[in-house]
């Protein structure tokens, strides 16, 4: 089973990459960039055999190595698009 | 209008990064996970009046520079989560 994890940096924390980001596309002339945000984006293919497993796999590795929980927040969805949880 | 955009490497390429964290997740008893790519994930913050307008763009942006269109495929989300376009 395929889950996608999203990280992103919480609204509060700094975001110096997409600042550097939107810039570039300022100086490219895109000016109708506001602004950029960057985070991580992971593709899980699970071992599991209902999407509860899968889900709760899926937030426990989120949890302990992909995310920073200090700073980071993410968000799990199934390959099929359904959302499935979120931790912020 | 806000945009976001997946950037992964195409299936063909190999992902060093994902390999590790795959490696590291079986490290910690993690053996129900087969496989992780990793990717990167972007929310862009864009001036437009309508979604065809917000497409054009963030599409744009994303081929000039968030995604090596050599290596890495990329998809368009509305915020909303109506799925704008994609291309690999």
């Amino acid at each position: 089973m395929t889950v996608r994890v999203f990280v992103t940096l919480k609204p509060s924390v700094f975001d110096p990459q997409g600042r550097t980001i939107a810039d570039a596309l300022h100086a490219m002339g895109y000016d109708g960039v506001r602004d950029v945000r960057q985070g991580k984006y992971f593709e899980l293919d699970l071992d599991a055999d209902t999407v509860d497993v899968a889900k709760k796999l899926a937030d426990e590795v989120a949890d302990k190595l992909l995310a920073n929980p200090v700073i980071e927040s993410y968000r799990i969805e199934v390959d099929e698009g359904e959302k499935l949880g979120s931790r912020s």
